[in-house]
Parts: C-alpha cells; sequence; structure tokens
C-alpha cells in the first residue's frame, strides 16, 4: 500500500525531482501516529483528482508553525505519485526577479501543467512568495491576485490539477482571502509529546546506548512536569547535530531543552 | 417557456460560447424554488433591454458569498438568449496583464459591443479584477474607475446593452461606489436547508440506493437540530466528490458535514 | 422667453453638440417648479458672462444626490444658448487615458475655450474625473490641481467663460478645496413629493388610463402615511422602463416603491 | 510719494508686467485704512533690500483668507518699483508640468534673479505650486524642498533679492516649516466693515443714484445688527455683477448679503 | 592660539572657501562666554583627529534653533584649520539633483575625502538634505541611509576625517538613528539675554551714540521684566537692518522686539 | 587550543581579509569573561558546520546595543578559521546601489558561496543592509525576502554555509521574521562594570602610572555609588582618545563618565 512506500522515490516528470529531494534531506521520521494520518488523508486528494471527472480541480493547503515540516511532507506526497506533471513552485527559485517575471513564473507552471492531463504543483512557503512582511502590512499584491486566480482556476476539460500550498501565516492568508481559495487544508502540528521528541532523537542516533535515551527523557520528562512544549522537527534536527559537536553530548541536548522551555 | 429550456444553450456570437460552458460545467441544479426565481426575474431584465427604447442600459449585480453559484447563474443567463454579443470579462483572462491591459482589455470588450444592436457583457468576480485585498485596502483604481464609467455609460444610439456582474464583496464594492453603479442587483444565496442538501447529493449520485439518501438526510436532522447552516453549491458539490472516493462514502459524507456545523 | 424654449436645442459650435444630446435622451421632464426656477437661476450666470465686462470668468456648481439630473440639466444649459464655444469635459473622454494625459486633455480644451470670445465649458462628474474612491480616499491630485488653477484662471483679455461643473459628491470636493474654486453652486435636489412623480410616471406614459395613475399614487399616498422618500429622477425612469415589462405593470411600479421606502 | 502713485504702473524689466496686470484687473480700492498701511509696510522692505547692504535677502510672506486680495496686493507691490528684474512664480504657469520641471522652472527664475543686481519674485500661491490637498495631505515635496532652500539661499555677492510669497493656508505652510522660512509675513484680511463693503460697492458703481447705496447699507446695517460679517473683496467684485444682471439689482444684492450672514 | 586668531580666515584646498566665505558674511559676534567656549570645545575636535592614530574618524553635530547661527560657526570651524581637504555638503549644492544624485553627490565628496590624510567635511542643515517635511514625516531615506554609513564609515588606513553636521531638527533626527550617528553633538543657543542682544546691536552699529544703546536696553529690560525671550543670531541681525530703514530707528526696533515677547 | 589564538589572523580564500581587518583596528580587549565565552559558543557553530553532514547550514545572529562591539566579533570569527570561502556583507559595500542591485550583490555572494566546500558569510549591520528607519518604518522589502530566504536556503549536496549575521535591531527584524529565520542567536552586551571597564582603559594606555588608573576608578566607584550604567567598547575608545588630547586626560575622562551617568 501506499504508506508502506515511505522510503521509495518515484521520479517524476520533468525537472522538479531533484528540487524535491533537497526538501526531504532528511526523510520523512514517523515520530507520531498524526505523521502517516496526515499522509494518507491528503494521499485521499491524490486519488480524487485521478478518480472523480466531477473535480478536475482540487487544492489542499499544509499549514502550520515555522519548521513544523510542511515542505518535506508537500515534497513527498509530490514525490510519491504517478502523475506525469509535479513541479514546485518556491521561493527561493524567485530570488532577484520583478514582480511581473514572478507572475510570469508562476503562470507558466500552471500553463504547462495544463497540457498534462494529471498535474500536480506544490506551491511552497506562500507568504514568502508574496514576499509578505508584518511591518508595514507589505506584499506583492500582483503575485498574490494570480495565485489567487490561478488556485481557483479550472484546468481546460479533459485537464486535472492537484495543488498543495504550504504556509507558515494561515491566518494572513485568510485576510487576504487566500486560505478559502484553497478547497481544503491540514494543519502540520509541531511536536509536543516526549515520546515524539525520543522517537526523533533515536531516529538521529545521538547516543550510542539505547540507556542514554531513556536516562534523557525520563530527566526531561521530570523537569517538565506536564508542562506544554512545542518544538519544530526542523530545528529539533539541528539541535541534536549542534549537540553531537559537545564533547558532553548528553548534557548539552538536556540543558537545551531545558532552557527553552 | 424561458425555464423550461434548463438544459438547451444557445450558442452566442463571438468566442465566449466556450468560456461560458467552463462556467457551468456542473449545470444548474433547481435545488430550490429561489433558483428559479432567480432566472425568471434575471429574465425580466434580459427581456427589457430587448423591448424597452427608452432604457438603452441595464446592469444587474449578482450578489452573495463566495461559492453560491454567482458565476454559473450568470454565465447560464448569457447562453440563454438570442442577444448576437455576448461576452465575458474574467480574471482569468487578465493574468499577467499590467494595469492599463487591464483597462485596455475590458475597454475594448464594451467598444465592441457597441456595434452590436443587443449585447450582454459578464464582469464575473469583480474584486478579483480589482485585484482586491482587504489587508491595506489595496485594488486596481484604473480598473476600478473604467468599470465605473462603463458600466454606467449610455451605449451610442440605437444600440442596446445589458451588464451583469458578479461578487462576493458587494460590501467592498459598495464602499467603492461600485453597487450603486449597477442599476439593479440580486443576492445569491448559500444552500440552507436539508432539503436543497439533498436534492443536490442526489442529483449528484452520490449513493446507488434512494434508501441511503433517506437515512443520511434523517441522521443529519437529528444532528443538526435546527441549528442554521449554510454551504456553496460549489463546496457541496466538491464535497460529494471527496466523499465518493472514500470507501465509506456514507460516513464520510455525513462526517464532513456534521464537523462543519 | 428662455424657458418657453424647452424643447428646442440650439446647436453649439464645435463637436460637443452630439455628446450633449447623449445626455438628455429623456429629456427635462418640469416635474415641480424647482426645475424651472433652477434653469432660470442658471440662465443669469449665463447672462453675466455675456453682459459685465467686469467678470470675464463665472463659475457654477450643479452638485446633488446620484442620478438627481445634474448631467442633464448641465447639458441643457450648455444646449440653449449662443456662445461659440461649448465644449464637455467627462470622465467618459477620458477612459484609457493616463494621469497625464488626462491634464493634457482638460487644458487643451480650456486653452482651446481662450480663442473664442465666449466660451462655456461643462466640467461633468468631476468626482469621476479625479478617479475619486472612498475608499483609501485616492485620487488622482495632477487632475484635482489642474482644474483647481483652471477654474480660478481669468481667461486672457477680452475672453468670457463660463464654466459649469456637476458633482455627487460635494463634501469630497468641499474638503479638496474644489467646492470653494466655484463662484457659485446650486443643489439639485430628487424627487420628494407624490405629485413630482405622478408627473414623470404620466410624462413617461406607463399606463393607458388616467384612472389607473390616479388610483396608483392614491394607493402609495395611503402606504407612504407621509413618510418622507427621496428617488432620483433617472433611476424612476429606469423603473418605469422595468415596469412597463411586466404583464402586471401597476403592481409591479407600486410593489417596487413600496418595498423601497 | 509711494501711495499717491496708486493708478500709474512702471514697467518691470522682463517679460513679467503682461503677467502682473492680468491679477490687478479690478485695479486695488482702498476700501479701508489697512490696504495703504500693508502698501507702506510692504514698501519698507522693497527700501531694505535697495538700501541695506547688510541684508541682500529679505522674503515676505502675504497671506489671508481665499479671495482677501493678496494676489493683486503682491502684483502691485512688484508693479510698482523700479527693479531691474521682476518676475511672478505662479501655478498657472505651471499647468501640465511635471514635478522636475516645476523645480526647473522656479530655479531658473531663482537663477535668473542673481544675475540681476536687484531682484523681486512674487511666488503666488503658494499651496497650489506645492500641488497641496488636504486629502491624505498630498503635496509635492520635491517643489516645497527647492522653495525652502531658495527662499532662504543668500543671492552672490553683490546681488539683492526681495521675494514676496502668497497664500491662503498659512497653518499648512506652517507645519512644512514653510511660514518660518520667510523672514517676515503681513495678514490680509477680509472685508468686515459694512463702511468698507459700501466702498467697494459704490467705486463699482452698481446704482446711478448715491441715495440707493444709503438706504442700502442702511438696510443691511439694520439687518445684521453689528453680527459680524467676512467677504472677500473678490468675491464682493463678483456679487455686484451678479447683482447688475438682476432687474431689481438692489434686492438682489441686499439678498445674497442677508442669505449668507 | 586658536581663538585669537577670530578674523583671519586660513584658505582650506579645494573650492569651498568661497562657499564657507558666503555662510559666515556677517563674521562671528562674541556676544556672549558660550561662543568662544564652543569654539574652543570644537576646536579640541580638530586636534584629536589630527592627533590620535586610534580615532581616525570623529563626528560632531552642531544643533539649535533655527537661525542660531549653527550653519556661520560650522563654516568658521572649517575655515580656521590647516587641513588640506574642507569640503561643505549643503541642500543649495543639491537644488534639483535627483534622489539618486544626490547620493552620488554626497558620496563622492566623502570618496575624496579618503584621498587626502586629513580631511573636514560639513554635512549642513541635513534635514533639508534629507528633504525632510514634518506633514506626512517624508523624507529621503536614500539620502538618510547614504548619510547614516558614511558618518560611520571608518576611513582607509592612514586617512583622517571629522564630520560636523548641523540641524534644527535634532529629535527629527534622533527618531532616524541619525543623532547617534554622530559620536559627539554640541547645542547652539538662541541669544537670551539683553546683554548679548546689546552685544549684537552695538556690534551692528545701529545707532551713533552710546547713549541711544544704554537707554533702548533700559527700556527693553523694563519691559520685558525678566521674562524670558529667545532670538536667534540671524534674525537678530536682519532685524537691526529693517530698523535702519525707518525713520524712527529707535522706536521701530523697540517696537519689534516688544510685540514679540 | 582556538582562543589561544586570539592575536594571530589566518587568511581566507577571496578578497574580504582587507575589509575584516578594517573592522578590528583596535582588536578584541577580552575586558570580561563574557567576552572568552562569546567566541566559544560561536566557535562550536565553526565547528558543526565543518563535522556534521546532517546540518549543512548553521546561521547565527549577533546582536546587542550600538557599539558594542558586534561588527569586531563577527570579524574576527570570520578570520580565525581556515573556510576556504569568507565574505562580509556590509552596507558600506552597498552606498549608492539602487534595491536591485543590492538583491543582485547579495545574491552573487551566496551563490559564490555555493561553489566552495565550506563557506562563512557575515551578514553585517542587516537594519542598515535594509535601508530600515523607525520614521514610517520604511525599508527595502526587497533586500528583506533576499536575505530571509537565503539565510533559510540549504546549500547545493556537499556544500556548507555558516551565516553570522549583527543587528542593533533584534527587535525590528524579530517583527520582519528576520530573527527567526536565524537558527541561532548571542547577546552581545555593553561594558557594565568599572573593572570592566578600567581593564579597557588600561589597555589603552591613557596614563602612565598604575596609580592613576586606581585612583580614578576608586572615584568613579565612589561617584556612582552602585547605580548601574552601560557604554559601549566602541564609545569607550574614543572617550579616552578624546580625553587624550585634554592636557588634564584625568579630570577630562572622570567628567565625562560622570556627566553621563
Ligand atoms: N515527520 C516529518 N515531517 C516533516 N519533516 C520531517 C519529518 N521527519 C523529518 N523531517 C525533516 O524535518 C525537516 C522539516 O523541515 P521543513 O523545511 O519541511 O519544515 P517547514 O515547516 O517547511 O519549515 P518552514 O516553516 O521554515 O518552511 C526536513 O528536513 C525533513 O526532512
Ligand atoms: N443552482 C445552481 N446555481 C449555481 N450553480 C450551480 C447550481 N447548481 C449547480 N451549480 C454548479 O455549482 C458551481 C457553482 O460555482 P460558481 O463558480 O458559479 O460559484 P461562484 O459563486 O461564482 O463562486 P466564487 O465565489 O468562487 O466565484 C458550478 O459548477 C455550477 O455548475
Ligand atoms: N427635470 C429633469 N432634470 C434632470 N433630468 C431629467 C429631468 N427630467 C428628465 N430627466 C432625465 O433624467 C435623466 C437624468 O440623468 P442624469 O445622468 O442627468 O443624472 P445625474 O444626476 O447626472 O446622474 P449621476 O449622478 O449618475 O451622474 C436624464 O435621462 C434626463 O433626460
Ligand atoms: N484693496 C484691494 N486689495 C486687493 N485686491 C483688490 C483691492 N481692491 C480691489 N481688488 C481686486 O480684488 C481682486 C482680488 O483678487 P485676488 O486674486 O488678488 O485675491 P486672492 O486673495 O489672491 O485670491 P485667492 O485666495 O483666490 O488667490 C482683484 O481683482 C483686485 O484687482
Ligand atoms: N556668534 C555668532 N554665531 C553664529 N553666527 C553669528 C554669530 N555672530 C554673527 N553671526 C552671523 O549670524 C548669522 C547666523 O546665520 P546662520 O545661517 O549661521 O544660522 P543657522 O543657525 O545656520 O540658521 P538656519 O537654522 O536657518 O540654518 C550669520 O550671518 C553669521 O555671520
Ligand atoms: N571585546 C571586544 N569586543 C568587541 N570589540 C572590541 C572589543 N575590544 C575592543 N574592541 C574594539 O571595539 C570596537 C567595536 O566596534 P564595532 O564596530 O565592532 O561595534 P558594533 O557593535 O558593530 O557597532 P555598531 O552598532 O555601530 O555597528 C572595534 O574597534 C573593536 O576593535
Ligand atoms: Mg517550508
Ligand atoms: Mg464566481
Ligand atoms: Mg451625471
Ligand atoms: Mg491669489
Ligand atoms: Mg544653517
Ligand atoms: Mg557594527
Amino acid at each position: 500500500d501506499f504508506l508502506s512506500a515511505l522510503d521509495e522515490v518515484k521520479p517524476a516528470f520533468g525537472i522538479a525531482s531533484e528540487e524535491f529531494e533537497q526538501c526531504t534531506a532528511n526523510g520523512i521520521i514517523e515520530f507520531a501516529p498524526s505523521v502517516r494520518e496526515l499522509m494518507q488523508k491528503a494521499h485521499l486528494f491524490v486519488e480524487q483528482v485521478q478518480q472523480s471527472s466531477r473535480s478536475p480541480l482540487v487544492s489542499l493547503l499544509l499549514h502550520g508553525p515555522s519548521g513544523s515540516g510542511k515542505t518535506a511532507l508537500a515534497a513527498t506526497i509530490a514525490q510519491r505519485n504517478s502523475y506525469p506533471f509535479v513541479k514546485l513552485v518556491s521561493p527561493e527559485s524567485m530570488i532577484g526577479l520583478t514582480e511581473s517575471q514572478r507572475v510570469s513564473a508562476i503562470t507558466k507552471i500552471f500553463n504547462d501543467s495544463y497540457k498534462s492531463p494529471l498535474s500536480l504543483i506544490v506551491v511552497d512557503d506562500i507568504e514568502r512568495l508574496l514576499e509578505w512582511v508584518p511591518i508595514g502590512a507589505r506584499f506583492s499584491n500582483s503575485v498574490l491576485q494570480t495565485l489567487l486566480v490561478l488556485i481557483k482556476k479550472q484546468p481546460p476539460k479533459g485537464r486535472r490539477l492537484l495543488v498543495i500550498g504550504t504556509t507558515s501565516e494561515r491566518e494572513v492568508l485568510a485576510q487576504m482571502d487566500m486560505a478559502t481559495a484553497f478547497s481544503n487544508e491540514i494543519y502540520v502540528e509541531n511536536i509536543g509529546t516526549l515520546h515524539a521528541m525520543q522517537a526523533v532523537v533515536q531516529h538521529a542516533g545521538l547516543f550510542d546506548e539505547q540507556n542514554d535515551y531513556d536516562r534523557l527523557f525520563a530527566d526531561l520528562s521530570e523537569y517538565l512536569e506536564n508542562r506544554p512544549f512545542s518544538i519544530g522537527i526542523k530545528k529539533l534536527l539541528l539541535l541534536v547535530e549542534t549537540a553531537r559537536q559537545d564533547p558532553d553530548k548528553y548534557s548539552r541536548f538536556k540543558n537545551e531543552i531545558c532552557n527553552a522551555y
């Protein structure tokens, strides 16, 4: 079945596969059941576009805190399907482009997709594509309007399109009528249990002995006393690497967590 | 009579017929008497322009919540008449155009219409044409001013014009003096009764057995307990398709509705 | 005398006559004494420019609610005089022009007028010429400043000029120092009595029998019970035409009025 | 002496004389002692620039309500002296110029003045030169900054310059640091006494009989009962001309005044 | 010593000497001890740059009310030293330049200074260089940012630079982080004692008799009764010149002062 | 070990070494243990990038009050490592560049770094790079967006990058989502103890006798009475140089400190 294929990546038509690989350099760790559930839910939309002739356009917004893994998840969905056209719209590919060049670049990708019978476009980090900044509430209205129209635009007869967007600023997008432009949305949450954290740290192999993991998380459990915490998978993985440089890996990791919460 | 022709589409002069077809891909389901009434009311204005020499210009604004069916209704009115000139002004056709190119494109369509004795122009999704965004209240004033003038401009002697606009942002348009620029307006409402919802779901043929429909809506009726709800026809149809992918269509559909209200 | 000439139109020098005709397609109905009084008052300024060598520049602002008949009145004043130069500055003639082209077009008309010994310029719908929009209080300051200067600029020695402006946004213009730039102003009011309304409906010939008019306005009188109402002549005339399409003209017209007030 | 020369105009070097004449088409009526005093005060500055080698730059701002006669007074001062260079900077000469062209035009006039040993520049209607509008507080900052520097810039060694500015918006200019850029200022007041008003109306010769004037102002005196009023000389002169067209000049003038106050 | 040289001016390398002369046309009157103290304090910074190899960059902001003598003082410091490179950055030299031309002009002067072993740059009237206006808080951010960087930029190895800025808007500059960009600042105060005022008036030689001075200031002393007052040296000198034109110099001067305070 | 190498500077590949030298002209004085600790902490990140293949991108923000030594510290870290690519992005190198040229310049440095296996980029004075000014909250959004993307952009496979930013406006950067774009941050504090201040003054060698230092700081200790104070190392060093010019160095230094706190 689909989820057992967690480690194999099917190459997608076009030049995007390399870009998607870079987004998932650290893989998808199943640190909690919610990870698998999310992938399953997303997979239903992949099927819907493929199967139901009455919904040639479906769109899905992955939103959640900074570093919670949205881009990696979207890229993984993009990698694991047999759609002939799969492309990434990302802020990195827009650096140095003028506003109208951005609009052209985005429009071109959507227009290209209309030539394939079945297409998937990942629109990553939408607030960054919009050059959003809270001070003065600045952003590119041209890019916004282009996305607002393209995300709702029915593909031509006989063509089907799945659009997956990601954002850390769902509230801002909602104020721009962008959130409602997506027909569906899924929340990507941070890691909030020690159990899930332990799964990640073990997967990253910080220590050599299982014992160390158990002791560490017993310590942390005692320290935190059921106080809630929340850490993005991205930050957690980086923190493991920083700790790895320290002669005293154990204390270093523990202290960083304890200082933060 | 006019309404019995609900399924036949008369081709309109010019290239717009294809565009209109795409807007009505799922047809017009008569899920409630209000649908037929609305079409009848709109039809009176079609007649007025054709008959009364003293009102060579009539304009009608269809407004209502997002996804309530405004575009499909406007397109259907545009398809069902014998006007020799019928055109669509839509945000999709404006993607990538500069502000002044948008103004030119819109102006050209109105100027072309003045060459035909009897014309109908659909100005779809006006807030999007204006590139409206609530944050910072940004929009294209050039496009706004052009529309404000064109919608009130008398066609030349002997020419007649019906303008139908659609918008989900009537309040915004009112603040821009755009709403009052239209001489008439009709509210397109969401689906707000289980009876109407059932009509749609049955028309879409989600289940094979009539029994399932009855059971589903009995369940929903019990669950909702007369609590008011409101769902756009567009969203409802998409939800039916998503449910259709689920092995357990019945529960899926029911849950989605129950979770939402 | 001047007012007995209500139906004859003297052609004015230049190309403007056609434009003015279009503005008065439905004529000027004398639905109340105030109509005649207004025309008389305006006529005095026409005389002043022609006679008094000490006031080579007079300007008059017609202001009032949307659709109250300002443009038609200004156009009628422009048509009924023997000035050799009579021109219209209107938003319709500015569509698609850039800000600086608008400034040039307006300036050209004023400069042309300085070549004629006696000139009249109608500056119609000033808020629209300024591309005014309340949201964000946007407008073209270049056009505003040009008008502010031109409306107060003395014509060259031996030349005389009457400027007639119209606006539905007197308050806005006042905030822009535009209202005070005009040396005189007249308020064009909506229809506010059933007597005046009846005069219009009869003039438009909605019914065949006098009886119907009497019954209708007796009904309306009863319904309104002296509640104040206010309707623009433009809207009222359009409403008569819409009612005319209805099989039951009588009820249709009555209902539309009753629903509105 | 200087003031006895109230009616003779000395031609000034350069092309400005014609422009100044147009500003004083109706002459300067000495309707009150303050008129003569103002001219005397202004004359002192004309002398100072001519005499004192230690003050090669003097500037004077005439400010007061709209239509109080500022431009006519500045023009008259400009006409009555023997300076070899006398120029007018006015909004009318700036129509259609871009912001940078305005800056160039203004700079050129000041640079030209530096070539003459003794120069006078009238900067008329400064708020209009700045394209000031209260809504949104818009204006041309380039023009403002240019004026701020030029008005305070010492002419080259051996050159002397008198700058006379006029404005109806002293408060606005003060907020722009413009008012303090002028080294001196004089207030030009409206007409506020019936005595002064009578002087103007008689000078304009509205009636044939002295008797009529006396009766009129007795009537007005009775009506106004010492209530304060304030009318600009410009408006008063125009009102006299409008009244002159009326068969009943007497009542017309009286009513216009009574309606206003 | 340095201060005894109050009247001799050493020519500075480059073309700036003429410009500086114009700024000090009326010399520096030592109307109070604070004048000499200020010059002494400023002189220490001149020495520091020349002597201490560890502080190759020193900057000094002269701030105080409009007309208090900031420019004249800065120019005098610039004239009295043996630095081989001394230049003035002033708003007058920027008239008509675009924003980017201003940036270039300023940058060029700083770059030129880096070629001389020892340099002094006067940046005069900074708020005007920035085209600052309080309404809408407009200014040239490009010029601001350029100054912010240049004023803090260490000259190349072996080069030394003293920057002297002047402003009447220290508070505004502080809000722009400009005030703190200067490493030192000195307040230039207005004249606030009758003693100092008398020193100026006598130095300007308004009267022929010493007696007149004594009587005048006895009168003023009596009138002012220890009420505080504050007048800029610039305004005071101009006022003396205006009074000089008046037949009754004594009363004129006295009245102007008495009316003001 | 690393910290014993406090005085030797390893030349870095590329042209940046000269620029970095200028930033550390006065060296790094170890006036408190925190200085060494900070360098140690920063050094761990240098190691992490070099060692851990799972964190090819690490970023570090040095923030603290103006003049606290951020640039000198970042430059020192940049100088003391064996990375083959070390570059400085600084406001000084951006003077006179347009917004898009700045974006290009910054992008080029990052792109160049991707060609080296191991790179370090110092992004100095970020608020100045952004042309930030608090009035009106203006800044270059293009530069901001470029930095936001580049600082988070994973280098290509096999490449590693350490980014060190400096700012005095951490709060502002946080509001721009810039602070969180850095994966780590360290606070660079001002000098806040007399002990540390004495270390600096002695290191700078203000006096010849140890006695003088002791007396001075005894005096200051008495004067300050444990009142808190805070002075940047940059300002303190400049103040020592100014005092050095004074005949009475002792009193001068003491007074400047006493007046300030
Ligand atoms: N279960 C998981 N879900 C998501 N990412 C995971 C998971 N397990 C490991 N990862 C790794 O965690 C990192 C998540 O980073 P990613 O850039 O996707 O986060 P993000 O939410 O897009 O961050 P940002 O808000 O900055 O855009 C990736 O390197 C990914 O390989
Ligand atoms: N009675 C109906 N009225 C309108 N649309 C209907 C009706 N029955 C079925 N439909 C279908 O529902 C969909 C309505 O979508 P449509 O785009 O017209 O909505 P909209 O209000 O214009 O949405 P938006 O606010 O996003 O512009 C169309 O696919 C149309 O074919
Ligand atoms: N007494 C009247 N005064 C004015 N217009 C009249 C009168 N009688 C009939 N009309 C007709 O009424 C219409 C008035 O419309 P008009 O465009 O002049 O109104 P308006 O106030 O300029 O509207 P808007 O505010 O939209 O510019 C014209 O068609 C005119 O022929
Ligand atoms: N004593 C007077 N002072 C000024 N103007 C006078 C006087 N007597 C007659 N006039 C006439 O009054 C008119 C004054 O108009 P003017 O344009 O100078 O006023 P203004 O204050 O400049 O108006 P605005 O505020 O519109 O610029 C001129 O025609 C002038 O000839
Ligand atoms: N002690 C003094 N200090 C400064 N200026 C003096 C002094 N004595 C005489 N002056 C003269 O006073 C005038 C001061 O004008 P200056 O332009 O320097 O003032 P400012 O403060 O720069 O004015 P602004 O705020 O308008 O720029 C100069 O003409 C100068 O020669
Ligand atoms: N321990 C130290 N830390 C930092 N700088 C030091 C130290 N000791 C001496 N210095 C010197 O102090 C000066 C610090 O200035 P620097 O420009 O680095 O400060 P900054 O915080 O970047 O200032 P700004 O906020 O203006 O950018 C440098 O000349 C440096 O050589
Ligand atoms: Mg992401
Ligand atoms: Mg629609
Ligand atoms: Mg009109
Ligand atoms: Mg004037
Ligand atoms: Mg100055
Ligand atoms: Mg720094």
